[in-house]
């Protein structure tokens, strides 16, 4: 029996607000040996009187050492096991442009690629094409028809775009047709079992027919595809957890993983101030709502110590605004570690903060690493966050008489 | 999915190395109530300042409340799960005296025992024979044939041999022939499935041939035979992790449980500073270096507090020599308890010490029982150390997009 097993029958709908603010990358490290992490440099009087008053402790967002991509990340802090519910590479990157996914719809992620003569490759990334040749090279593709099959291409940056099959009797487990190595032809799309012979068949008309519609292209004239997925079969929030969950996210990924799980996505927002506007908008109409800031991310990824710092800084001072529509559980949190020492997402686990009525007093005063050290939740599979706050919001009855 | 299937594809060969320094057994408990464990007792300068400037925290070898053989423990510290992969009697009983097991050799642990003359056993042990008659004979069980089976006996101490088949067609699953009584007959070897067939029938020769050239020895005159096993069925460390791994252990049952996992077993060295200079001289060989001390058990197996305080303060006295090849993980901890106080292993957690760049500040300053409960590690299984490690290493890429 797995936590779902039990969310499923235990949980009840008493209308109680849970509301879970992730700031993207949160857990840092010192820049300099013996200095504060990111998050403890920063000035964050809200997030401290929230720790100091309810619990907080340390979240791993897959297993020790394991260092996750966004898209495991959000899972985990969805409720999710983000290693039984992986995410192929066609349907992430389908995600992430905003492409709505439908269950049997196939993604791939598509390059623009340069080949010569004898079709061999000389460039897999097409010398990294603007984005505009990208998007005129796009609309070429749209022209491609394949019987029975609807075909949506969607440009990304650079030399990158989108391919979705639509239609009946489609499957992914197909092979890549990118060979990762210059010198060689692109290959044939392979089926890895005899469902997906179909698909393989729909690739390679369009890929033919890409090379001719290309053929006359400098130095985009041939593509390449890989990660031929599905959307992961993945239960909605509403039937595992009982809630009816929104999300308020500026980029377009995380509001395609929010999506995956069933949130309703709201109002397009373009910064932060146009969130908290949203979840006050929207607030009696749903009952959890996931809000995304990226911010502490990308400047941790930019190696931006003190940028991050700003942000964290910055995020802190909404606090009282989602506080003020008095949620029953309010969680401030990270899907991964982003240092801006290492410039890139960590294995290291991440600070965690949970406001709600029934907290157990801990020995944490501030919201920070250390402090988190000392916090009543302990370590914690991020996963198990979001069965925590149903709890915390009086959402789960008792297991068992 | 485990967490070998990630490391598995997420590892990367970056060449960084990784030392694992176990100190057998190393943690402890009070000889008196409120006094400190024979790790917090001793002088660690140099232990302290690796937790002072990295993070610690406690390891769990296999369950809370599970006392792990060495078998086990050291598995799990090596990254296999000790609950899955098991090393059955007689497989171990080899790998402790230091023989190298063929992935179809069956192992069994034996015992010279005396029988009455209706074949009663009056003795399990035969009176502890010396070692010198169970080697003398050894050699006269040496004299058996059997066709198309190679037999190895090799003597144990006192009454204990360890018997291996070698050949096509054998498994292991034959019931043992040991009653564990005393006047029974020594059992059949009974194949517990068909596959076990020829095993049984060959281990029945060699006890009729065993009885026939021991029946005038006294008092040991018979043999029993127990758990035979092959050895499991573990992918190496290469496989798992990417690893080139070596061992540096003066004892035959740790080099043997290194070759078990696929690791080199380094020059034959006798004492801790002659696994300091194969340390050395092998640097550039290997990227993961496994070193056992074996003293902090065997102390804390004879109830010795201060003698294992000796050893602790002893083995602190090499980690600079460690330190100075900069190695860019090292790793300082115990595969288990052994308490003097409770003179025999236990399922007390572990202290356990990792120094790398990436380590973010904890609460601890020094390396002890107590000081652990502050570290950054929190608690954890010991089988997630290694792919930590890994991680500290830079030797795992990000798990999804």
């Amino acid at each position: 029996m797995d936590i779902h097993e039990l969310t499923r029958t235990l949980n009840v709908n008493n209308q109680a607000k849970i509301v879970l603010l992730v700031a993207d990358g949160l857990g840092g490290l010192p820049q300099e040996p013996g200095g504060p992490t990111e998050l403890e440099a920063a000035n964050t009087p809200n997030l401290d009187k929230v720790v100091e008053r309810n619990v907080c402790g340390l979240i791993r967002p897959v297993l020790p050492g394991i260092t996750p991509g966004s898209g495991p990340a959000h899972l985990a802090l969805f409720g999710y096991d983000p290693m039984q519910y992986v995410i192929g590479r066609g349907a992430f990157e389908a995600l992430g442009i905003g492409l709505e996914l439908d269950p049997n719809d196939v993604a791939a992620r598509g390059n623009f690629c340069t080949v010569d003569d004898d079709l061999a490759i000389t460039d897999r990334r097409a010398g990294r094409i603007p984005t505009e040749t990208c998007e005129r090279l796009v609309q070429k593709l749209r022209g491609i028809h394949i019987d029975g099959v609807e075909l949506v291409v969607e440009p990304g940056r650079e030399h990158r775009f989108v391919l979705v099959l639509r239609g009946p009797g489609l499957q992914g487990d197909v092979e890549d047709t990118d060979p990762q190595a210059v010198g060689e032809q692109p290959r044939d799309a392979i089926p890895r079992h005899p469902g997906s012979y179909r698909t393989a068949k729909v690739v390679h008309q369009f890929v033919r027919q890409a090379r001719e519609v290309l053929k006359d292209e400098h130095p985009a004239n041939m593509i390449t595809l890989r990660g031929f997925t599905r959307r992961p079969p993945i239960p909605s929030m509403q039937e595992v957890f009982g809630l009816n969950p929104a999300a308020i996210a500026v980029y377009p990924m995380y509001r395609g993983l929010a999506l995956l799980v069933g949130m309703t996505v709201l109002q397009p927002v373009t910064d932060l101030s146009e969130q908290m506007e949203a979840l006050k908008n929207h607030w009696d109409s749903h009952d959890f709502f996931f809000v995304h800031y990226k911010y502490t991310d990308s400047t941790g990824e930019d190696g931006d110590f003190d940028g991050k710092v700003r942000h964290i800084e910055y995020l802190d001072t909404v606090i009282p605004d989602i506080l003020a529509l008095e949620p029953s559980v309010f969680i401030a949190t990270g899907d991964h570690s982003t240092p801006a020492k290492l410039r890139e997402h960590s294995w290291h686990p991440v600070p965690v903060a949970l406001a709600a009525d029934a907290c157990r007093p801990d020995l944490a005063k501030r919201f920070g690493e250390r402090e988190c050290l000392n916090g009543g939740l302990g370590r914690l599979e991020a996963k198990y966050l979001l069965p925590l706050a149903l709890a915390y919001a009086g959402r789960l009855q008792k297991f068992g008489a």
